[in-house]
């Protein structure tokens, strides 16, 4: 898609979140932004503010000269904004309804209600950033821990963009001598051509099987690794659950005022993002008897991508817990011989050749070998990337079908040069796959598709 | 309490509300605000910017020059600001985490926490503002209604500041005559005297009566009216419940993602903030057969402000009803005749005479009369205080409280003087009355109790 810079009206939305804080923001975004914002504005006459300068004043209905807010005005002129259009943001005090009243206000006189995403689109249209830079941006808003965080501002500061734009320019290169070669047959340079396509597309796949490799764990990082904690009843479920839940590093989600049932529970182990499943079915079901853990455990099973699966070490096994044992043969798992403090019966060796999983003994009441088991939950979590803070991962699903697609199109293109199918056919699927990285980036995106991603975004970005 | 300019530590805030937004500001306000910033801050040197300019750059942790996010940061220099300190506010993508962590990191770099309101009672410990003005501004952040909204714009703007300050005046200019009396008491002018403090005292008391005739509904417009919808069975109360919640001018607490049962429902009727009482109970209990409203209602009854009795007009009065009508005796209350459309047994007169309360015809089936409705409850609202936009109004119990000392005080002045009390003795109050209207404005409010307001604000403010 061409990233020309094109006309837009004038967008305003409110940027904070809604709720009763001490400062909210109505922003604006456009070519009338400033002259949108000087109608209600008592104070400096905005029209003649210096670019990137703050001016104190009142919002006033010039319909009835009703003072709504006691304000801070930001003037920022193009192109150094967010969009790269003109912003104004308005800094009210905080509170839902006077900060809709300004909004109301705006949209009364020239602005139009902007759509979810809209101005982080327009920084994206404007070509100030690409799309991986664009989908960082919610990374960043939604982020769950501070590894998600710093995933995601690696992919803010163009560190996927980078990689992909390498790529590109890779396959790129070699067309344009596949180019040569197809202008001027006679030249005869084929083979060397077809030499190079086919060691471009592995070089390449190379590099997309490296950053495949991250998409499980950026994914995770990004939505949180889905964790159930399964174990029969009295075996320390709950007070794992409550250990992890209180402990301080923990949860990040925990907004004041909403209900704690309703919310999903996140906690961070060392920055791994855990979100656990069936949380209230744990500390409703571990006050009572309760007749057996599996059933109730296949629904919170079948979410998993983590199970951390607790034994109380002091008894022999039973036959429930071998089938419990069973149930999560096939899950990524971390087992938890529990209650150390009451002498054990079940040894880690014997627990570990009869799972083949990690074995973890504690004493979660008297917090024993937790660390540990944290530590063994981020081992597993990083197993065979690397986990350093610079590095650049696959965080979502669309990036991931691209870069399969890409794997997949450079993959036939070998196929295809191998069985000396000729070269011009080959380069069908080498001239896909650069266009398939370029979607990654939003440089060869449809506009469909662009919609349909921003639209994603949450009101005011 | 001396207003002077006091140095203080510099403190930090998330300033917005909490949660997955645009934009999140974290606020730094005191000497160290821009050295502070400056330290955690990659792009211009902020410790050389100008007043009331913006900057854009990164948050970096100093400590291993991590990148945190990409911000825009704004300086306001001392004394033009919210406190009168140097303030910086620091706009960061929104988001829980990197909120948090920017907040953190200005915790590790030499700024303190704020405490709730600290951003508040620094602007009126620096003499920016007043006590009043400073209530206002959790008003605005607060206020469920426009009509709130602009009673606490009109606060902000110093309109209970200047009605206080004018009786004190008066009784400052009689206390410098009285003086003038004691000093030199051959000089024979104590009958003058006397009268002129009995003459002031009216005049005062007068004011505040004013003054205090406005604190019911500006109470309520602060808290909301706590309104209640009784009736019987199948009489249309959900319809009505359903009417109110749905309609456009609704609610302001619909914040999305946050569970509807656990929220105080608010509607506004013509700018009238109803907090509706028991609604879940409405919507649960109009679906089924239910024995009898009264029981239930009795909780709800006690509750309220504002009472919606509800009559099926087509239908006799039954035992039932009567005993409504006589459990509601006491409150605020509008009768309303519903299902007028099924033709009417009861009438409006015959109803008026029985329960001497505005009676109001209705089909909210048929959305028939229902801005009848919405007019009477608002002239029941108003009724007897003046409905203009730049009304003054008392809006909380800490102000109503003083305003009633001052009054006690000062009709005990006038009772002294009355049994010819040496005019020194009755000087007593007349000096407590000017102490008291003080303290509404924090000009001679104790420490603790300045403190104690201040801990009622959100955090960041």
């Amino acid at each position: 898609m061409a990233q020309t810079l094109t006309e837009f009206d004038t967008i305003a939305a409110i940027s904070t979140p809604i709720g009763e804080g001490g400062i909210s923001i109505v922003r604006l975004s456009g070519e009338d932004a400033v002259k949108i914002a000087n109608r209600v504005f008592k104070g400096k006459d905005l029209t003649k503010a210096p670019s990137h300068t703050i001016h104190y004043g009142h919002i006033v209905d010039p319909e009835n000269k009703q003072i709504i807010d006691e304000v801070m005005v930001s003037v920022m002129l193009a192109p150094k904004t967010f969009t790269r259009e003109d912003i104004v943001e308005i800094n009210c005090h905080g509170g839902i309804v006077v900060t809709n009243r300004i909004l109301q206000l705006l949209l009364r006189n020239g602005a139009r209600m902007a759509e979810p995403g809209e101005f982080t689109k327009r920084a994206f249209v404007n070509g100030r950033i690409d799309l991986t830079q664009a989908e960082s941006v919610m990374d960043i808003v939604r982020a769950k821990t501070d590894r998600a965080r710093q995933v995601a501002e690696n992919q803010l500061e163009g560190g996927l963009l980078a990689k992909i734009q390498a790529m590109r320019q890779e396959i790129l290169d070699t067309l344009a001598n596949v180019e040569v070669n197809i202008d001027y047959p006679e030249y005869d340079a084929d083979k060397v051509t077809s030499e190079q396509m086919t060691r471009v597309s592995q070089s390449v796949i190379g590099k997309i099987d490296g950053l495949l490799k991250t998409a499980a764990e950026g994914t995770a990082l990004r939505n949180g690794l889905a964790t159930a904690i399964i174990g029969q009843p009295n075996v320390g479920k709950s007070s794992l659950l409550n250990y992890l839940t209180k402990s301080d590093t923990a949860i990040v989600t925990d907004i004041a005022g909403t209900t704690r049932d309703t919310l999903e529970e996140y906690v961070s182990v060392e920055g791994v993002p855990l979100k656990l499943i069936d949380t209230a079915g744990i500390r409703h079901t571990e006050n009572k008897v309760e007749k057996i853990g599996v059933e109730r455990s296949r629904k919170a099973l079948d979410q998993a991508d983590l199970v951390l699966l607790l034994f109380d070490s002091s008894k022999e096994l039973d036959p429930e817990d071998r089938e419990l044992i069973a149930a999560t043969a096939n899950k990524k798992r971390i087992v938890i011989l529990n209650k150390t403090d009451l002498g054990q019966k079940v040894s880690a060796a014997e627990m570990k050749e009869l799972t083949n999983s990690e074995v973890i003994p504690t004493s979660i009441l008297q917090r024993k070998n937790l660390n540990q088991l944290k530590e063994a939950i981020k081992d597993l979590f990083f197993n065979g990337i690397e986990n350093s803070n610079d590095q650049v991962m696959v965080t979502n699903q669309r990036q991931v079908g691209l870069l399969e697609k890409a794997k997949k199109q450079l993959q036939d293109v070998i196929a295809a040069l191998e069985t000396e199918v000729p070269i011009d056919i080959a380069q069908i699927d080498f001239n896909g796959a650069w266009d398939t990285l370029g979607e990654i980036t939003g440089e060869s995106s449809p506009d469909e598709l662009v919609n349909q991603l921003f639209s994603q975004f949450c009101l005011g970005k």
